[in-house]
């Protein structure tokens, strides 16, 4: 298999927001990405390997500092709606760091949450650091952009309960948690935004022991940690 | 307040680890960082303001691509020896990323854990990205290098257990948990090296719900799920 300066050139754009959008494609890594993408329902457009192309090109089209000896290229699927089916589902409000998107990803898929909704302002899912922190999860895991507003009163109409994590909440620990509803976590220095929090049903704090001088929990942990009680028996 | 050409030389020197061991120096950046070195039992050693030195003399010290309009240089702590308390302490076995270590010292802090010892081939606990992450818990939380096996027969030799978490370990959510011992989380990508897990006495796993397919948890989430566990009531 050969490779093109144009495809070569094509590939390294989709490095950049615009140029995703533009061909509706993204790019994993590795291996274990590689696979779990083939695995996946997502669309694979090409799997290139250092093997078949060469070492140079491979460089020139990865994003990683030490490239990978494998790469594909994925198209990105159709917007999804959600159905709300009872169960339990995740809200980001505003994540912004794509680390965290990726591993709270990763979390959500560790727990059993199969949909997760993003609020329109939280960092682009195929971002390429998303992609890798989630260590694959981003295939398994359904992520929906909506309103969350909207939503929480969908979830309110449906007879379930919205929950969201907040400093001057009540204690997680004490709190009665069905694990059926929505949980909303918030942003990484302002938390849940004043419309979503008005359609929360039950404020949630993670307490903190000792005589801590820690403001809050990176975002990431905090959603572990929630998730954890609800589905704990 | 001016500064001099050496002196800019020098501090930005200290992006380097090298340069930190020889100076026993790092630098942390903003105005809420700063304040917590000052509040902290660490002895810093000069602060430097944009207002005072100027943005071109910032941008060049800072180690930020936004220089803040506060870096301060901190002088190192000597390495602290721990006596061992009853209470509940946390082992790094092997932490390689850096916003990893400063996230598991911020949740540590969260959680009233006063002392963490790292094996030898931790991340540096001065690496930028780890003060950073920590988000000002590195002031709060003592750090200890150890050898991990000897700690762990140690904590042993004082009647408190040593918990591991692996990823063939028992529920969680059903072992009794006594918030006086050591915890130990391995290594990002091969887990708690033998010679560790040969001193654990009891193997903890935190379970995964529903059709996950995710291997494992991030290593940050699974110490925030962990200590959560010791310490909820």
């Amino acid at each position: 298999m050969s490779i093109t300066q144009a495809e070569i050139k094509q590939i390294r754009s989709l490095r950049e927001k615009k140029f995703r959008d533009a061909y509706g494609q993204f790019v994993v890594e590795g291996e274990k990405m590689v696979q779990e993408a083939l695995q996946s329902g997502f669309e694979v457009v090409r799997v290139l390997r250092r093997d078949e192309i060469g070492e140079a090109a491979m460089a020139r089209i990865s994003q990683l500092s030490s490239p990978s000896p494998v790469l594909a290229v994925v198209a990105r699927p159709a917007p999804a709606a959600a159905e709300l089916q009872r169960g339990l589902y995740l809200g980001l409000d505003g994540i912004r760091d794509p680390g965290n998107l990726g591993t709270i990803l990763r979390i959500a898929d560790w727990f059993g949450v199969e949909t997760v909704f993003l609020s329109e302002d939280c960092v682009e899912l195929f971002n390429p650091k998303v992609i890798q922190s989630s260590m694959g999860s981003v295939f398994r895991v359904r992520a929906v952009t909506a309103g969350l507003p909207e939503l929480a009163r969908r979830f309110r109409g449906a007879g379930m309960r919205v929950y969201g994590t907040f400093l001057d909440g009540n204690d997680l620990y004490r709190e009665t948690l069905r694990p059926e509803g929505l949980v909303v976590m918030g942003n990484e220095a302002s938390g849940i935004r004043p419309e979503v929090a008005a359609e929360v049903d039950a404020r949630l704090l993670i307490p903190s022991f000792g005589r801590s001088g820690a403001e809050s929990l990176n975002v990431a942990a905090a959603t572990a940690v929630t998730l954890s009680e609800f589905r704990r028996r």
